[in-house]
């Protein structure tokens, strides 16, 4: 049980997929063992030596040598693979309670130690995501916006949580509290400053204040009381961390998931990238401008296009067409679900049916159990709808 | 030689990540083994029996039992084990040239059969790539455009090379020659139509006219002498299928390269997510606007945030810092590469000063080889700029 694995990634060594030309080589795994059986002195030891590190706490290895064989090739397997592909150091993998201490607790999740931080990654298990999320941390945390076309930049990210302040300069105090408060929820809330004043005015703001940009909203809150101290922002921004529409991101998809709303989901599919799923979502951001004060509503936005191995697992889970826009309401303890009836593409809702529907979901008149007795596919239009469905079929 | 490969998906079946809650489980290989060792019999029968299939063309199985369980760990593996997460039914693996007929000539490329069609994979060999890629090819060939927040979704879409036609209706023989064509080009460039006289007028479209879009560009070409017929599509879409600027995209990021301008790629290296690289970006492309006509300039951007894996090579291979834009050359035989001198952030080069720079790349006056015998970083300052840096340090 007190058995703890360090994986030490020793030096980056790459098998090459051939090639005729140079210049975009897919580094592979190289074959090299790099988990070694460690206790808590090395595991200290290691802390000392390596600036970043990656940590994996996971339920104890199985003694069945084949298990153990299949979790090597797993999890843990999967890290191995790729530790080699980045900057960082370290990895270990613990399966005991010896670092409780540091608070990690659940298993399966990946910490990574950072400086005097501990971040958990709760994201999709996959080389590239993982790879990013790393790569993000050795980022600057605060970005600095120092003229229009960087100001025009800023604003186009409108899928993120974002704080921007005006500071006098680099060395001002509250720019420092500012900076390491940026570090605390790097890289998941994402942090700009200027010292510029025309760009300062652009964005409304005065000196040391700090304005918040909660997703796809047009206008930003102010964090009361500027100057502002490390805890009055930390405070803020985990005040206002549930936006009223938020995307599904593999970075944090797992996190996402299970801040759910007394155990359901509204969650909307639409590809971006799709005209009928752009529409459809310019609808969707309309309704939660409306509805941003309303602490009840939090609705998951998932583009199909970012998550193409899960696309047919949630058809077959949900039982949705995803090539077209959906938006339903999912139980997360058993998956159980019901959409709202969308006949075809022409029908999509406007903006106040889609406030209706929204309305009978948070009244609990539409839901995931009334159904479950009987093989009635159209809930949506029994239970909460007066037409046969939303839209109109005969705008030609 | 002769022995081929066949993984047949016979059902899904997953093993699930445990997890307290459900929505969002990761299928992950079953440990199915899905390989059966076909002749050119059973290849035929597969063909006609599955709707969509996959074929990877790879050298002949070494006959050292290590190196080919090697190689089953590898490529193989890689499609066996994502293989059942797919809408796609089967698999074929050869290595002889049994299928030289079908014009299946290299090594290490994967090809999907569909319908009458043969579509060449020549993009990253990851499960969320390849899965990507077939998605895309069960969507419709065309999609249609049919309200003004649709057609603005089509404008945003300007990393993709576009062809939007305007049509009477379903029924018209010039829309069925368009539907022919998109499915020849499926899914690499896009094909969108218009059967509403609205959306025409504001594309500036004729009946049975079809503009095509080059990426990052604002105006659009027509396609000459319509109505058009399939060939005539075909060839326009072919001579102009190199853009002045280009994105490189995963799903066929190896065809890309391989289209090099003899033996040499200007790159671009910018984040799009990133203030500075937003900017570079819009710098770049103002450059590909003004010399849109120049049939010697193409240039790759690579968005590094959409490929972590490949960031910590490049940054080794080509010895630059991938957390700030960069524009350099690239000579694809031995990736040897030259940089555009840029000091820090705020020393972005004018459009006029990268016009100057590619000018001297186009010359031969900047190139690759000319420092091989020195260690001098500074070639560009050297070989063709007056000043120590571009851009200007000063302006705060």
């Amino acid at each position: 049980m007190l058995s703890i694995w360090l994986v030490l990634v020793s030096c980056i060594d790459f098998l090459l997929y051939s090639s005729a030309e140079e210049g975009l080589e897919f580094p592979s795994f190289d074959g090299k063992d790099r988990v070694l059986n460690v206790n808590e002195r090395n595991y200290k030891k290691a802390l000392k030596k390596y600036d970043m590190m990656c940590l994996l706490y996971h339920e104890p290895l199985p003694s069945d040598k084949e298990l153990q064989q299949q979790f090597r090739m797993g999890e843990m397997g999967f890290l191995e693979q790729f530790s080699g592909l980045i900057r960082t150091d370290i990895f270990i993998f613990t399966e005991s309670c010896d670092l409780c201490p540091l608070g990690l607790e659940e298993e399966g999740s990946i910490y990574v130690f950072k400086d005097e931080r501990v971040i958990e990654f709760d994201g999709e298990l996959s080389a590239d995501t993982l790879v990013e999320f790393l790569l993000d941390l050795l980022e600057d945390p605060v970005e600095l916006i120092s003229n229009p076309m960087e100001q025009h930049a800023f604003e186009r990210m409108d899928e993120d949580i974002r704080l921007i302040g005006y500071f006098k300069g680099e060395d001002s105090e509250h720019y420092k509290a500012f900076q390491v408060t940026a570090e605390k929820f790097q890289p998941y809330v994402k942090f700009f400053a200027t010292f510029d004043k025309g760009v300062a005015k652009q964005l409304t703001l005065k000196i040391n204040e700090i304005d918040f940009y909660e997703p796809f909203m047009d206008e930003p809150v102010t964090v009361p009381g500027k100057p502002n101290t490390e805890e009055e922002i930390v405070d803020f921004v985990n005040q206002h961390r549930r936006p009223t529409l938020r995307k599904l991101r593999a970075e944090d998809m797992f996190e996402t998931w299970e801040d759910d709303m007394d155990g359901i989901h509204i969650v909307a599919f639409a590809e971006e990238e799709d005209p009928d799923g752009y529409e459809f979502l310019e609808i969707l951001k309309e309704v939660a401008r409306d509805n941003t004060k309303n602490p009840d509503l939090s609705i998951v936005w998932i583009d199909p296009d970012e998550f193409p191995l899960l696309t047919t697992y949630w058809e077959k889970t949900f039982k949705v067409d995803l090539f077209r826009p959906q938006i339903g309401v999912v139980n997360v303890t058993d998956a159980d679900s019901v959409w709202l009836n969308m006949p075809n593409d022409e029908a999509l809702p406007s903006a106040e049916e889609l406030e209706d529907w929204i309305e009978d979901v948070l009244s609990g008149k539409v839901n995931t159990e009334d159904d479950d007795d009987d093989d009635d596919d159209n809930d949506i239009d029994d239970d909460s709808s007066d037409e046969d469905h939303y839209g109109d079929d005969d705008d030609d």
